[in-house]
């Protein structure tokens, strides 16, 4: 069966999150799975590369789907576009090419990055409402990136774990975690092979409790070195999350 | 009575605009005079700056309103938030502060300046929809911002005029009106003392135009020049129209 790749684009504010769950939960898996039923009427499972909480956005997320008939890619994401829209869906495709049976949108992925998106002002978000983290306290960025560096490399992050986290192993190595300001926004990138439940989240919450002042650099390498999930600061709210690119 | 500058956001989806409207409408102003209300008890008349149009967003719009109590331009902020907030409302104070009597939000501003956004690829917005108008062909924004020189200067705008346009005289200065590529947005960005109704979104419209081909820099001068209604492009959506900054 011809396989396709798709990258998608999403606001996952009303969405009970990537996966597909009970009937009744609107997720963005089953948005797409209905949109290409309704213009293949193929029954399809859809793997994406990330499995994004409730309300976490994507700006890149990749995807595979097999379906019985070859289509050209360009007609895949145009029907796919035309559905997605018809339904009221915030979801929308990029762009989709054929791939090998090789590809798997999961499997396959050597890198995936994260943005997360702190509005650090007093006036809550008006315009970026749902699409940030409203922190009204001024946070120190600096400091956040240089404590943030302490969490680079192989480490158990049980401390910045999920306790529903499925994972094997709560062991991940952190390639990047970079903090910074522009304007009101304080911009926090990172990238790992793969990242455990909660795991950006986590992380930003305690940063913040940096950028506040309540910790610095070594009371964040503390807290990451005692594994321990009560360590962790405040998580972060999904509002502020965003899967921006998958590396293959 | 002491008169307050409040600086504001908003994201204009699910208004009906600025200007307060038959009870039933939902408008920005009503919206801020009612959490006034909620913790003045006073039934104020707010001014505002630019009295943008039903889905037109700002980045800043400026108001002012006069309050028989004196209090402390910091809690007016925090109290207004809150009760916007409490009502749901997509709307923020960004700053307050006690001004004098001379300072009128709509007629002592010297400029106004509007960033129109233009989402330029073959996919629909998801995470900007409602806050960009998507153009699925490519625009070539030099060429647009070559012809909109054509534009600048003191001009009868008739052809980038709303036929409900109550202003007195259709002749207005413009001062600039940019237009910029980045990535796949396109900003336009546009100052002048005032605008006609209509105006930012008639010319983009039009601009748009040139952007695909179908006009040259000669056409949108002649259509200018024309003073003419129906030579105006289509009108932009209001979706990508934000009200950036006032300056007094």
């Amino acid at each position: 069966m011809p396989r396709y790749r798709i990258d998608i684009e999403y606001d996952g504010r009303g969405y009970a999150g990537w996966q597909r769950q009970a009937a009744d939960q609107h997720s963005i898996q089953a948005a797409i799975e209905k949109a290409i039923f309704a213009f293949t009427g193929e029954m399809v499972t859809i793997r994406g590369a990330g499995r994004t909480d409730a309300g976490v956005h994507a700006i890149c997320q990749v995807v595979h789907v097999d379906l019985q008939k070859e289509m050209d890619p360009d007609k895949v994401m145009g029907a796919l576009n035309a559905h997605l829209k018809i339904a009221g869906e915030t979801v929308s495709a990029l762009r989709a090419e054929r791939v090998s049976e090789e590809f798997d949108a999961r499997f396959s992925a050597k890198a995936r990055h994260y943005l997360y998106v702190i509005l650090n002002r007093r006036a809550p978000a008006a315009l970026m409402g749902g699409n940030v983290w409203h922190v009204p306290r001024e946070l120190d960025a600096e400091a956040m990136h240089e404590a943030a560096q302490r969490l680079l490399g192989k480490h158990d992050f049980t401390t910045f774990r999920s306790v529903q986290c499925q994972a094997a192993s709560p062991e991940k190595t952190l390639d990047r975690l970079d903090v910074v300001r522009n304007g009101d926004l304080i911009e926090i990138t990172t990238s790992a092979r793969s990242f455990l439940h909660n795991q950006v989240r986590s992380m930003v919450g305690s940063l913040r409790r940096v950028g506040e002042g309540g910790w610095n650099a070594d009371d964040l390498e503390a807290a990451l070195k005692a594994a321990d999930r009560s360590r962790c600061g405040q998580v972060a709210p999904a509002d502020g999350l965003y899967l921006v690119r998958v590396d293959y």
